[in-house]
């Protein structure tokens, strides 16, 4: 698989889109638009905005019609997280005939929960002859199509249970304020719990049971903060003992109340980064992703390693159940 | 995904080929023939020569336009470890119009060093509309298809180390003494080496390679015994001290004099089975499947939770880089 004959527009140029650009860039993709909202950044140029060395000669805008205007082999959408937000963007993107890699968490499996929406925009991509991917690490990847995939060798499969063990220290400021550490327990259970949660999982849940064949009667989700036991410290913010370290949150999948599904996330300062698949079933399996896939690195090398199969594919509003086996896409040299 | 709409041919009734039909038959496949030339078998009810409880009321037979007669499905094909000693068996099948999943090791990603051969499979598959897929857990899963889709959230991959280890000791006896268990390391390296190999190394070398988009200059293989330092036993033969556990075999492929792509499998009494993937990137991603996927259990599970991918594709040649992303089929209750 190459990118380095497409041609891209970046629509979003926050801190995930902008890893995008620097991922699709170092694939040899050229940019010939870039979309942004942001009265801060439009204007100037997407490499300067992406944090690059070098200037791409894209200015950001921000209308879509003009950023479009060059006919892209590939949108990499970055905006929302809601589907029903993001609508109107994908409605512009398919007027103009341009497949999209979106990291939008609810387009990554939106056929149980926005089934309408879903397949309003599929088909607009049918009619537009162009495909639809909502993707990125978590959902996209880790929770939902690596242990589809990791289950193939299985005789059979009873039950599921995900864990994905990220330590908060280490990411972005925001991150790290987002999921309420340094925070008192009393002030994330008013303030923080609404905000806090990985958008997401009801996506992957869905998704994951889709591969597997089961129509869950009822999927739950809990949030939870995680309490340190000790004071931790990193680079942006100090969490005392018995102060808030980030977030707990558990989706569960039923199958005729029984627990079939589960996928535990804890984001948290100090914790020791893993991700975990543990299947029941013939035979018991048990993967392990040591250190754990790190959550900005990798949703951006998700969606720029997915383009080519995205460009690939038939038309139509895709999952990453429906492509071909993605692979990491070599740099260009 | 579900199976239980289809109709099946088994062709090859061996060790393997009997669990691919137990595998089939617990996922609802209804068996229309079956196919083996062994006088032994030949005759008898599929039921009773694959050890089901039950007779499936179709007879062995080595007549195989006999067996497809029905216009399967899908065949599970089972025999020999070569494309070209398998092609004219493809070609019967192809003949009749079905779809084909086989446990041939060079089928699996014949492109490499069997070209001419999989160009001619691939023109009679498109012709007869149909897909043929080879594949198993190794080759076809453990140490190609599943490196490549777990390297999908790497920003870039220098080299990847795939390590199998398999204890040999649960496995069945010939396979024991296939790889040399029991034997002196002389004895081993006069008569048993040539023939303990596993077949497909080249096949997962050729397609981790073609999916990560490297090109190889050279593919090594070396093969040696793993001596045992303790006295083993098994339930089948005893090991001691000094004597052959079994085979460690490597393949190693190379770019510009750098190994980047290692295949190391084990597969001897006394191990503890594991199987590692080993990223060299960014970043440094190490997956462990604690206990490995279980070869004999593995391979027949592989095959039939591929085939609903293969009976949904495009015809022609496939391999596992060009089928959507599989995972297990549900058993029917």
């Amino acid at each position: 698989m190459a990118t380095d004959t497409f041609t891209a527009v970046q629509f979003g140029v926050g801190p995930i889109g902008a890893r995008v650009v620097r991922a699709a860039k170092a694939r040899g993709v050229e940019f010939v638009g870039a979309v942004d909202v942001d009265p801060e950044k439009v204007g100037r140029d997407l490499g300067e905005v992406a944090d690059l060395d070098e200037r791409l000669g894209v200015p950001v805008t921000d209308d879509a019609n003009e950023a479009l205007a060059d006919d892209p082999d590939v949108v990499f959408h970055s905006t929302v997280s809601s589907i029903e937000a993001a609508r109107s963007q994908f409605e512009s993107i398919l007027d103009a005939g341009a497949n999209v890699v979106s990291t939008c968490e609810e387009l990554v499996y939106p056929w149980r929960d926005h089934a309408s929406t879903a397949a309003a925009v599929d088909e607009l991509a049918r009619d537009a002859g162009a495909t639809v991917l909502g993707t990125g690490i978590n959902p996209g990847f880790v929770m939902d199509a690596m242990p589809a995939v990791l289950s193939t060798p299985m005789e059979s499969v009873s039950a599921v249970r995900v864990e994905r063990v990220q330590d908060a220290g280490v990411r972005r400021e925001p991150l790290q304020r987002k999921v309420g550490a340094g925070t008192t327990v009393d002030r994330f259970e008013d303030e923080v719990a609404d905000e806090a949660g990985h958008v997401g999982s009801p996506e992957s849940t869905a998704m994951l049971a889709a591969a597997l064949g089961w129509d869950l009667d009822e999927v739950t989700e809990t949030i939870e903060p995680v309490v340190a036991d000790d004071r931790l410290e990193t680079d942006h913010l100090t969490v005392d003992a018995g102060e808030v370290a980030g977030v707990h949150q558990v989706a569960t999948g039923y199958v005729d109340d029984e627990a079939v599904l589960t996928l535990d996330l804890k984001m948290a300062v100090g914790l020791d980064s893993r991700d975990v698949v543990d299947f029941d079933g013939h035979p018991d399996v048990t993967v392990t992703v040591d250190g754990g896939f790190h959550g900005d690195v990798a949703t951006s090398a998700v969606v720029t390693n997915c383009a080519p199969r995205v460009v690939a594919a038939d038309p139509g509003l895709a999952t990453m159940l429906d492509l071909p086996l993605p692979s990491v896409v070599r740099a260009s040299t």
